[in-house]
């Protein structure tokens, strides 16, 4: 085995930060070196600095890493960000200004111009826009990935992205994972349903735009289609599971679809990235299916689970779409783009 | 008290046919005095012939009552159909051409052309269809009320309806409760999402646009607008939430469709009919309401619940409605339609 | 109706506080008129000072009431104290110094020598020790109820008492609510079993020694029997569910058992107290009851609910208790402690 | 690698066989060639022939395959049994008439005096009442497994067995995997317990006896100790966990269990069988482990993880253990009970 690359995580401590821990577990390309966190947790043990809230226990690997300080310094050159929004603006800021590459979950640099919102299946070409980050007078780079309601969205949507998607009106409902720890009180989601994500919708609206946009020279053309978002909350463990009708200016058959969605693969596949899953939208023809208890967790988690393909009174098409929240909607997403900058030099 | 008028329970033993029993305890109006089930449950006591599956035990005053058959003959006038649907099409007819009055849950005759399909404060007209009944040789008559994830947008809908109904998309998020017993697998629906319910979004879309329909002498002309529903099971007992999104002729403004919601009364508040709720839509103010565990018994649950109306990007407008769908989606509603036929004579 | 007593509540915007609101709505004797709760509340309108957890909204009767800080002065004399543990204390003894009667459900003051931990079904006569109190200098005085999962426990044995219980061996299955909010995170309950409650077990095992203990002139003599719990918590909203195996001394048979229960009666069922229920424990026959959502609620939520009695191999008997947490064992456990007090004269 | 052992399944298409299934999936000593089911399967292909219950998709390797009536002659000689226990009886004697090693799920044979009800960690030398089998007439064998609900218990108690088990009182909190499929319904266990499973407790008692008992010659002289079991079903979908007191002659200190439990050994263990895990039974520190949703899947779901030891005021001690009811209660533990028979060289 060659060398592995060096990363760190930024808010190791957190929900997310141990999604990132898991993942990266046997990872052949990246070997976790260094964990930040919050000063609180800085000069602990990782196994004293915080509560182990995924399934299992803490890995050994881990266990006895002494967490450090967010600050630029010690840690390896790429940085995965698992930030808390509260923070993550500044941190993952100054962590690119002194060269560092953060390939960041956190949604707050996704909006920004010159800032990839990155799905390698769907726009590896967005990647084009680091360069522009220079002017800021950074000597790094910050990447991002997509908000865990809109992956298997754009997933979805991007494999049928040919047909010129016009409109699209899309439910979620989304699992208790994505909302971290403590996240949603067990009160308010046993035997319930939450119709409502504080500040969800609109990130579905504008990130799904931007990321089926164009790269045009300096910025991203965001999609012209109208994006309409319902979220929820629902008693589920992993998984977001959404109800999409969509429509195309093309017109396209449902077989056409189902065809694009079949044959959909991108520079992840084609290059076979570690974390990248052989076929990134899978369509399911059980009438029932995709559900997120039963399919979430195939492929690693890796793949968008696509189901009941068929015609929509309203905007002609319309389909269910299943993706993993915490993997391909957060730590697997960020994984899989440090791949694809891999793959492209970018790492250095 | 006046003397109650009678009324029987046509497939008393199923889950369906428990909840007109828990509905009717105590009603003003209707006495129940005669159950009927299958062959298999006829000639027992009704403790004898079912397991209660609804909370708490069954009520003293049906215990001891012995079913009889689904036959015409010792039933009283006035039948409520709780039947399955495997058998409710010959059973209902002949209980109505035998001279009952047949007001039903079942789904068999509501898409017929002289079947009112009920929702007493938005098309109470629509029992002008009735008479039509007599050319088929039947001394009495049937009347249906809808499906239960149809209700809660109709009534919605149906306070709306003014300003032109052009387009609706809706995603039902629905309990367990609808499915009967033993209904829904534990295995398929704890910790999960099931995106299938069969024949479910057919029924809403065909029976949405029956129910906003117009009277036109000899049929209901239905509503000219698009319907598409997209149908889930969700780990919930009571209640279904559904996400809309609708598009008006008239584009009124949110403030009017708010208004609209506000005002809305129909011929049961007017004439103050027991079951109606003092408003069937009330307005939650609250940005995650309404919530099914929470709400969905407020108003002895037959009231509609909306929240969260807002613009929509693609169809102008977008909402939440939430109902009960044992209570105004099954024997609540059948009993109101009833109380509406006797406010307007028709129980003889 | 005669003038009611007007009673107020410390801690009225926490959950607890929500629950004695709910309560005591149409109290026929108690009228509530003062709301107590911490400093950053107080002076707001009580719509404005809380999130209202509890199912529906917040009662019209309470909304426009100005929350007041827990301070002796202004309130009434008899309080319902449903504050955090963590201020009890202190707030709770400065107003039995002002002279108020404070009925607690808090668990601060319940094990101390001289002060009720009241089942009035089971151990009325331990109100004689109020008068002890005096010696501390108060002008008022302090009444406890027990933990929410030992009210069950105490309710079915107390019924059994007679025969001498020796040893018991009580696992629990406890509701969310028991904790609160947001108390439980859904991400550790949804799905899962947590076989831990921090301090719960001690509780149940020092608490059921003292409800099940005997006056003895100047304290309460505790139960010998030795008692075991395991404390679990479940995905279950309202309703601790409890095994039981319990070893008398008595040796009585099933038979005795269970027409100690039918038969059991206590000072509330005889003064027939507005919250006391017919039958405080009642037995039920079929083989898979009680169960916390079809049971917790009926008699509004103040019995108890046993069945399963049996013979235990170990311990001679075993059986089921089901009871409400939030209702008889807390909110209207105080309030029938209050109902006793007055109905013995000391609530002035 | 080796040629391995052709193996078949009777009841493939059940829940239990397609547990079967997915655990023999890539097994390193056993090839799966060979499908059973009812007639009415019998010549479909096995995607045919069933619905896949379980998590994911069926493998493709059993897809295409053609399933056959369970009758001796065709099958491979080691058949794992996942029969209903309505047809077990006679089939698997069938199967073990006609030369067949029958390695079985089905409860039905567990209690025969020539069976052996083997765990291969605690009772491998049971093995030795295989050859008494011959006095039926066999040509073949059958071996068991225990109730998914008694191996947990039993592995714990068996790393404990040198102190002198004398009591035991168990009380579960059941999987709805448990019941197989359709199994409970879900208006039965959403937000609630079942606190009853029906000949549940039986099972427990007496198969806790057989396990731990002794060979003796020609039959298990049962442990002594008294058992006493309260079964519940609760809102999980895989794993059993159980709270447990427990009385030793011995008198143990705690650090005496401690030590038995963490240097706990069996012969899968010594042999490094396939599935056995490398510890059998895994103490957790933390104050609130086990839990079923977060460790039952740990260890490919074949270790007992045991938690929360503390002195019980009844039983001296008490723990809480949690185990995986369809692997290690169901397929994997016959596979591993074939494992421990092919190390004894008794597959032939």
């Amino acid at each position: 085995m060659q060398t592995r690359i060096e990363v760190g995580i930024l808010g190791a401590t957190g929900m997310v930060g141990q999604h990132f821990i898991r993942f990266l577990q046997g990872h052949p390309w990246f070997h976790l070196s260094w964990l930040g966190a919050s000063d609180r947790s800085a000069g602990k043990k990782y196994q004293d600095a915080m509560v182990w809230h995924s399934a299992g226990t803490v890995p050994d690997s881990v266990k006895e890493m002494v967490v450090e300080e967010c600050k630029p310094g010690n840690a390896p050159k790429l940085v995965f960000s698992a930030m808390d929004a509260g923070v993550a603006t500044d941190i993952e800021r100054a962590f690119a200004e002194a060269g560092h590459i953060v390939v960041s979950n956190s949604k707050n640099h996704r909006m920004e111009h010159d800032v990839p919102l990155l799905v390698p299946e769907v726009n590896a070409d967005h990647l084009k826009l680091v360069p522009q980050q220079n002017s800021r007078g950074w000597k790094g780079q910050i990447v991002t990935n997509p908000n865990c309601s809109t992956i298997g969205l754009v997933m979805a949507l991007g494999a049928m992205k040919q047909f010129g998607i016009a409109k699209v009106i899309v439910t979620t409902m989304q699992a208790i994972s994505g909302a971290g720890y403590p996240g949603v009180a067990s009160m308010d989601i046993v035997g319930n349903v939450i119709p409502f994500i504080g500040g969800e919708e609109e990130k579905m609206q504008v990130e799904t735009q931007k990321i089926l946009g164009e790269f045009a020279g300096d910025h991203i053309e965001p999609l012209a289609a109208k994006v309409s978002a319902h979220c929820n909350r629902v008693a589920v463990v992993d998984g977001h599971t959404e109800t999409v009708s969509v429509e195309f200016t093309a017109k396209p058959t449902l077989a056409d679809l189902r065809h694009a969605i079949d044959s959909f693969r991108g520079l992840p596949q084609k290059r076979k990235l570690p974390s990248a899953p052989a076929q990134p939208v899978i369509y399911m023809e059980e009438t029932n299916r995709p559900q997120p208890r039963k399919d979430a967790e195939r492929e690693r988690g890796m793949a968008a689970f696509v189901g009941r393909l068929r015609t929509c009174p309203v905007l002609d098409n319309k389909f269910v779409v299943l993706s993993h929240n915490t993997i391909r909607g957060a730590a697997g997403a960020a994984v899989l783009n440090a791949e694809l900058m891999h793959s492209e030099g970018m790492l250095g």
